[in-house]
């Protein structure tokens, strides 16, 4: 049914697999020291979680950071060797200490990009290093709203700071922990290609390249409308509780319309076509049941989205993460409002990529990206990639994608 | 905002307007002529509400029927006499003997389709006899899950039975007992054009002219999967109760979250962009608070449609009318799963109008049954109105829609 499912999967003792991955964990922010978002307020316990695959160069100049999307972690690639399976009544909990992230959902699968990331690969780690972090307010081993609040003791909730464009500015502070002063590329797609994009106009001195891929220099007013319905279904789910749920039931059923609403936008009207149809979930019969309950195979499939995010993700972080991509507007950020202005900063070799179908973050919205670069009279490599799978495309169409990765990390100049 | 509520509006004395107008109520099946619907189950009481407008000719040869889409009434044009205020307290009830219908939304608003019908408007009262009813499994004075069922006395909610496309059929008794036998025209945008799409493959000698907007045989499996999100919203809101809440509390955010969603696929992404794009609901604010509450324009939009719909329109009727618009399939019912087949069946002049940012009944999807009359040697008239208000636009583009029905109803022959 899944593309991505059935695609071949490298083992961890393959050659062409980062093999078995611990994910590393590092206190970022302290009382003494701690991270001040760009609201103004204060964390004084910032924990990340991150992964490395690949050895650094002695010369340090081979680094690559990975941006994840919105439900994605630090768990790229390979496989997590200290992943375990759920226990049957295993609901979301707050994380102790920040060291026990839910994370049983990994038991059975290599890293979200384990396609593109080891050795042989596009995103080659007998050359590269290669660096993925949670982003803060996710739910994967980075400090967010289900972490426990030092002050009180209890999960911070919504009492955890609005986070905006902070996770690359975290993502700096771990490179600088790390010892990398310099990346050779910066890749994400979707909410990681914003991150890309950020890296190039925060830090332009470090990012020797930009790959950006299905992203824009903003959402677009149908993805906030769409995020509106989403935040509106989770707050007004009566387990929400103002987000103080962890102790009790969790606004699973809120969340579930979240996600199903998601996965719309994540498909085109052609794939969604394509994959299902009008195909009754049960094929043997001839005729529908004419009820209320699931008869369409496209209807199980959004079921089944919604029920097995519940359990791998918080209903709060996703409000977090999902307000981030609402608030994101790089021409606000960088150049008064005017992305030509903006995309001044960018020193970093750009390629930015679209895909035909998305409808989440169109090619007319990456192209705002690339037309503004290309009014620098800077170069930019933009490639709309010609895809039925929509805005999913950048994870699916693994072979346009990878030879694109891998021609243009090729140049180690 | 809404292009809609700045349009002119003919007051009831106005030449323009059909005037004041009363509802007609009639029982289209009692316990000794039962209605049995598609699915095989029987009612043994149908109420149907309707309106008309102009004289029948002593010809019976100038009846136009008006088909109604998801969320409509019977009252399509001129002011309901009967209209009054909601209390504040007024939640939606269940019809007494179907005789007390929530509709104190229609206070202040004439018809839906008065900037259509009336004299010397496009649909000319001074020409034609309107007919326009409450379809089947509504909330306003047609027989639907809120109306108490007679064996029980008390509300059907889910009881009631699944309402394909009996609607046509239904309205066909209408005439019958009103004494009018052919159609001149059958007219109806999106789910009101699917019903006169039905009309011209049901009723093909009743029917001399059929007009179709905005609608096509059969929804798109994006469609289904939107509407699976909206069923799955109010089915688990915990005030549903499986559709028996009519004595107590209503499933409102459930109900709301599907209204929300569904104005956002009424709406098209560049009409969005140029309604609302990223501006903040307080314009005097200069950076957003950065939080949950409501922040963007969009979000206020969306909320407020949200919230003024759960006032007037039940959440069993609202499923009810979603499933029949998942289930409608034209080729498979009338064409043994072939278009072409099934539109042989059609001798009446028909017009068909997509609208190009229309992505809910795409032009694709409006053009398979152009192609499909096409291929059968008829003639079809087709036309693609350019427009940027999506699926509204069969609503919002008067003069676009107007000159077309006032050209296509113009020649009497």
């Amino acid at each position: 049914m899944n593309k991505r499912s059935s695609k071949p999967v490298d083992e961890p003792d393959s050659p062409n697999s980062v093999g078995w991955v611990t994910p590393g964990r590092i206190r970022l922010a302290t009382p003494e020291k701690p991270f001040t978002l760009e609201v103004g307020e204060s964390l004084s316990d910032v924990v990340v979680e991150y992964e490395t695959y690949g050895e650094l160069s002695p010369a340090r100049d081979n680094a690559i950071l990975i941006c994840h999307a919105l439900s994605g972690d630090a768990h790229a690639a390979g496989w997590d060797v200290s992943a375990t399976r759920r226990t049957a009544s295993g609901r979301f909990r707050p994380m102790k200490d920040g060291y026990t992230p839910p994370r049983g959902y990994r038991t059975k699968k290599p890293g979200w990009w384990d396609s593109m990331i080891g050795p042989g690969k596009p995103i080659d780690t007998s050359r590269f290093f290669v660096i993925c972090s949670n982003v803060l307010g996710s739910c994967y081993g980075t400090t967010g709203p289900a972490s426990l609040n030092p002050e009180t003791g209890r999960p911070y909730g919504l009492t955890f700071p609005v986070v905006v464009e902070d996770w690359v500015r975290l993502q700096a502070l771990l490179l600088d922990a790390l010892g990398i002063g310099d990346l050779y590329a910066v890749i994400g797609g979707s909410l990681g290609g914003q991150q890309a994009l950020e890296w190039a106009l925060a830090y332009p001195e470090r990012v020797r390249k930009a790959i950006i891929l299905a992203a824009a220099p903003r959402l677009s007013t149908q993805g906030v409308a769409f995020n509106a319905v989403a935040r509106y279904s989770i707050m007004n789910d009566p387990n929400f509780r103002d987000g103080h749920y962890y102790s009790d039931a969790n606004p699973d059923h809120g969340l579930a319309a979240a996600r199903m609403l998601a996965h719309i936008t994540y498909l085109s009207e052609e794939g969604l076509d394509a994959k299902f149809g009008r195909r009754l979930q049960d094929e043997s019969k001839e005729n529908p049941d004419f009820g209320f309950e699931i008869e369409f195979a496209v209807e199980s499939y959004l079921n089944h989205q919604g029920k097995v995010f519940v359990e791998r993700f918080d209903a709060n972080s996703y409000l977090y993460i999902l307000r981030a991509m609402d608030y994101y507007d790089a021409a606000a950020r960088w150049g008064g409002g005017d992305l030509v202005e903006a995309v001044r900063r960018i020193t970093a070799e750009t390629l930015v990529a679209s895909f035909s179908s998305d409808w989440l973050y169109t090619p007319d919205g990456c192209q705002e990206l690339v037309h503004a670069i290309c009014r620098t009279a800077k170069p930019v490599t933009y490639i709309d990639i010609l895809s039925q799978y929509g805005h999913d495309a950048f994870l699916v169409e693994t072979e346009r994608v990878g030879s694109l990765l891998r021609g243009t990390l090729k140049a180690r100049g």
